[in-house]
């Protein structure tokens, strides 16, 4: 089927559908229940009954997303004769199988990933698009809905969530048409933006600053590392939460290549988080302690002093860099 | 004059115009480089003679845009009789005064500044536009010239860095729009970013964990406060222009409305950088020092010790706030 006509084939299941249930996936991220509420919204506008859920509770940070309390974390019962799955590549990701679906359900799938398994009966996958919410304001528009302030909010949520405020490589010239449509509506992105990332407690600025504290450069500053002890993170008052990320300050500096955080969370254990920037493989480096990941972002763990810790990945990223610039 | 025939009368001298000197203000960003930049380079695709000034060296993360090296720190000689000011409120900007002007010349004013002097002849003055890259958009457009991938690449440099990567309050659906004209021309966002953000100097890092040392609250955390001494600019081996950005970090933190960064640039010279979230316009408390900017980010000099400085800025700020407060 081309393209057109299965996405006027996913259309028209939703305008013959009373009843939409509609699902997201667990770990839930601005993308999929900013999506998912946008459709939801804009479906009951044209008199359906909808419901919305997600295995897991909504983040702190997206509790302001227009219709989030209506989130439900319990499966719809009884089930409706149309399901919309938004922004997962399988029904694991809302942890469900086939079985869990009554026969003669009309299963719809909406979805962004490369990797979709195509498991609905009508499949509008793109993976072209930033963020499932590029195709869902698509899809709005295609319902003829009009595109209020609450469904705007929800879609540019999603957009500036799966596109990285733009900043990605999957960002096309169509993200910010679709942006631009949305800001039409009189959307507050002030607003938007501080609820997403300047929420950061007070206690996470803190573990920057002990992190950048213990910054250290190796291999010709090819390695950026950065440990953080137990004590920083009582210090701090940080949870081990609070550090994920923080690893790409170490990353952005002239010249490295690599970046290492080592964090002590507990005697004896300690975790390291890998990135790269151009080419070294740090899933292959972290598989050398039995970690993995992906090519530029990988994790493992380590059993022993912190101090050890550092030895060890230092002298394997060391001999790593060695042999690539070899090549 | 309505601003339409003001922009006819811009377009007009520059058409007429067989020579012009293009001139950017000191501690040169993204957008003052990227604006000037691609004008210029537009320019000379009708056949002008164009010369590039600024008063600094170019920023290290800035050296990737089309046609930086032609930037001169030597001011044009002879002066051509047409001037072009990007970017700048006033000619103090270019560290200039009238009287560096020869008699006949023409001069033309191209900002989005509120706080802009109308120095010009023809002031193309538009504070909607959160970067001058959006009104160097519309002028290339306007002087007919075909936006290539060396200019596109100027403009989105200089609408990325000014509306924060499409954060800033200052970003509008034209914003976007005017982004996606820039994305058409086959850009590469992936490399401007890194560029732009991912080559930072050992030193900056450095800079950011000494104002993150000395981070302070006050106004029961809705005021976050960061000073750098000129110690720290020694120590850390930073200039001055890298401390762009560092107060967002103070900025981001849950509860913040206002953040300001004061450092110290010379002996009883202390500049201030104000930034705020939703609603304090830091425009109006720069003003009580002097200085401006925007509502939602303004800055100002003090010619006093740096603890005499803060201690003005907390004050002020702190009524403000709680006047604020009580509206």
């Amino acid at each position: 089927m081309n393209k057109n006509s299965l996405v006027e084939e996913f259309i028209a299941v939703l305008r013959k559908a009373p009843k939409v249930a509609l699902f997201s996936h667990v770990s839930p991220d601005g993308d999929c229940l900013g999506s998912m509420l946008a459709i939801g919204l804009a479906l009951e506008k044209i008199g359906k009954e909808v419901s919305f859920y997600n295995p897991n509770s909504v983040p702190g940070n997206l509790v302001f997303l227009p219709g989030a309390s209506r989130i439900s974390q319990q499966l719809p019962d009884p089930q409706p004769e149309t399901l919309m799955f938004v922004d997962c590549t399988d029904l694991g990701r809302v942890s469900l199988s086939m079985s869990d679906i009554s026969k003669d359900t009309m299963v719809l799938n909406l979805d962004h990933h490369i990797s979709n398994q195509y498991f609905g009966h009508v499949n509008w996958v793109d993976s072209r698009a930033s963020a499932v919410g590029e195709l869902a304001l698509i899809l709005i528009n295609l319902l003829g809905v009009e595109i209020d302030r609450d469904i705007a909010t929800n879609l540019y949520t999603a957009i500036v969530t799966d596109s990285g405020c733009f900043q990605y490589s999957n960002t096309t010239a169509q993200t910010h048409r679709l942006a631009a449509e949305l800001m039409d509506k009189d959307i507050n992105i002030s607003n938007i933006h501080h609820s997403l990332f300047d929420q950061k407690p007070l206690s996470q600025i803190k573990l920057l600053q002990y992190a950048l504290n213990g910054l250290e450069l190796y291999a010709e500053g090819q390695l950026a590392l950065m440990t953080l002890s137990l004590e920083d993170f009582q210090k701090s008052g940080a949870g081990q939460e609070l550090s994920e990320g923080l690893v790409n300050h170490a990353r952005s500096i002239a010249g490295v290549e690599v970046a290492v955080l080592l964090k002590e969370v507990g005697p004896l254990e300690i975790k390291g988080g890998l990135r790269s920037n151009l080419w070294l493989n740090v899933n292959e480096i972290a598989a050398q302690f039995g970690g993995g990941g992906h090519n530029r972002a990988a994790g493992c763990t380590f059993r022993v002093p912190i101090a050890e810790a550092k030895q060890s990945i230092i002298t394997v990223i060391e001999e790593a860099l060695k042999v690539g610039r070899n090549h």
